[in-house]
């Protein structure tokens, strides 16, 4: 998270930089009345594309769809998005739909078909109701405004309790760029799941290859070291638009700006992880588990993923009980080799594990900490240099209810 | 589940067989007033003895001293177990005070001291009051009773909300032999993780070899097909004595008798199995999943383990969701390699899911069998002729309150 005060920060989305236009409307797809649920993000004049999708072999039809366009043509001018229903285990139904939906956005932008990219997210299973979409899309084109990255951060949302919108100005070459995004998290519609969406405009103007390696490279260091509840999703898609318009020297890795402008990227990337974390299914509490002297890196990461998935270790969090055996014990079901003799553990720095054994830390010292609403704990397992970062909450009574109670 | 029909099922525990005594008494570990929390089991003369022990790399001191012991001499003829405490990350004094439980016990018992085995479930990390655990001893010594089977079931229950135990009758070779056992399933006290623990004991000769041979096949047949909440405990034991006073001839895998008794092992494994997940922390339904059509075993299993740990999966089972579409979302990120589209889900045989999309099972039918307090989901991964059963749960809002709760 090294850098984040150098940048000038402020909230705003996707319409901060110039020449982007957005949209947020009601199209009905949600049963709620008064929820937004369609999203238009617009382009004056084709950007450079990059995206990062779900690893996840079970790929909904707009995933399929964007993985291919940007693979062929790296440019976009148009992203269409619904929440309220995946297009997920559709069939050749759903990629129809998704195409569909491609070209009527691009019909009523008077944009190259090829241009146009769709994300959807909701309930799996179910066919799209194209006819409510059709006429969402029609409005979204209507509504598209130079300061509409707001509305289109709300219509993108699903359980999450607040849109997730951010932005940022630095300068390269003396040129101001400016990034902004939006982003929806762990959240849940019935009969539903949690989907990850994030989208980036940049006027920055970027090299196609160059703005998939800042991209791919950001998200490693920021989507992919947060964990709610370990499920993943079928329609995880993050994209990134350049327009440069900014007027900068198109940046590759050779140009002096392309540090900042990574890093400034992967800033955004964590902020926004941040925001969705915080705001995952009933999450009270933020947790950043440091995971040092591994042999390797993978191995580090094996034994924060398994801490952060545990129910055990998730709940005794949302119960402000100090556990670390339950950590002990999550620790040694990683798979990851340890030596359970040499491991420390410490609560915000406070050591309450030396040797794989108290140290003597009286409990309530420990219950303090983990009584704020966030805090970091430490694991150290003293058998080499690599070490993993990740971002995990608690799992509470409003998780489950989230999760069950919508047909009751 | 083949075959218990078969056999002569009964409910009693540990002491059904010939030539066992077992005691459960209060020691004064667990807080609570009128909580037993230690049982002794004791064989008139020494039994062979087999052990199957958890793999968490985590692992508690009286594991370990179990482990070493029965690879030594594969004779025991005692184990006294508390619950409260588990002994575990308690360093050299944890192993020190394991040591001293069974000497303690063998000394007060009149046997040789390499004869007597240790378990332990309860806190990580605290070490055993080993005075009360002394006198406790004494008493447990002094209670052995021939029909003492029940009240070292309760004894070692935890969060259990009611005992386990079962017993079964068989005849080899003109022979009565009978198989007893007692188990505690997932459970916790404060601060504390879930522990499986299971003694079997049978009055039947077997050798050595045999009975570990017979012991492992059960528990891959039972215990390791089930699945709480994911978390996997450093105290998991399970033991096999047998006496050989039921005078058969002494089993191998050569002997008329011995698929007889393997099979009833497994039927008696398979039925405490069954106990457990139904008296699950929070657990309202029973789901049995059924793996087909991978291209080996071991990917069936990964399906059925992924979608048995999803959170998303099991909350929408405690909510009566018919959501098939988390189930699709967690075969495709179980690591396995599948083809979406090939993909059928029955819920109780009848068919939701067909070629990765819905088969048009008006949702009621499926709400109505998943509102029953048991069912069972089979998914064909059409690629293979490899399958996998797996005995799994909900979770539900009493798994988080049992997990958190109790410091509040």
């Amino acid at each position: 998270m090294q850098g984040h005060r150098t940048f000038n920060w402020f909230t705003d989305g996707v319409t901060a930089p110039a020449g982007f236009a957005a949209a947020g409307i009601q199209a009905g797809i949600k049963p709620a009345h008064d929820k937004k649920d369609m999203a238009l993000i617009f382009a004056g004049r084709p950007a450079v594309v990059a995206g990062v999708f779900t690893t996840n072999q079970v790929k909904a039809a707009p995933v399929i769809l964007c993985r291919r366009r940007i693979k062929k043509s790296r440019l976009a001018q148009a992203v269409i998005i619904n929440s309220g229903n995946a297009n997920a285990c559709t069939g050749g139904k759903g990629s129809a739909d998704a195409e569909s939906m491609a070209a009527t956005t691009a019909k009523l932008l008077n944009i190259n078909p090829s241009l146009a990219l769709v994300c959807s997210t909701g309930t799996i299973g179910v066919p799209l109701p194209m006819e409510k979409i059709k006429r969402g899309i029609g409005l979204a084109v209507k509504n598209l405004a130079r300061n509409g990255g707001g509305e289109a951060a709300r219509a993108i949302m699903t359980t999450d309790t607040r849109s997730k919108q951010i932005a940022v100005r630095l300068r390269i070459g003396g040129k101001k760029i400016t990034i902004g995004a939006m982003a929806k998290g762990a959240g849940m519609i019935a009969p539903n799941m949690a989907t990850l969406l994030v989208f980036i405009t940049t006027d920055a103007a970027v090299a196609p290859a160059a703005l998939q390696e800042a991209l791919s490279s950001a998200v490693a260091m920021s989507f992919n070291c947060i964990l709610v509840d370990g499920d993943q999703s079928t329609n995880d898609t993050i994209l990134c638009l350049a327009n440069g318009l900014a007027g900068n020297r198109t940046l590759t890795r050779q140009q002096p700006g392309w540090k900042i402008f990574q890093s400034a990227l992967t800033a955004l990337c964590q902020k926004l992880a941040y925001m969705i974390v915080e705001d995952g299914e009933g999450v009270t509490k933020v947790v950043r588990l440091i995971v040092k002297g591994g042999q390797s890196r993978a191995e580090a990461e094996k034994v924060a993923r398994s801490i952060a998935r545990s129910p055990l270790v998730k709940t005794s969090w949302f119960g402000a009980d100090p556990n670390w055996g339950r950590i002990m014990c999550a620790i040694g079901y990683s798979g990851a080799a340890i030596d359970p003799e040499k491991i420390s553990i410490d609560y915000n720095g406070r050591l309450a594990v030396i040797n794989g054994q108290s140290a003597g830390l009286p409990p309530k010292n420990l219950t303090k900490i983990i009584t704020g609403k966030e805090f970091t704990i430490g694991i150290d397992l003293h058998r080499g240099r690599a070490s993993y970062s990740m971002l995990t909450c608690d799992c509470s009574l409003d998780y489950v209810r989230i999760n069950a109670d919508y047909m009751t």
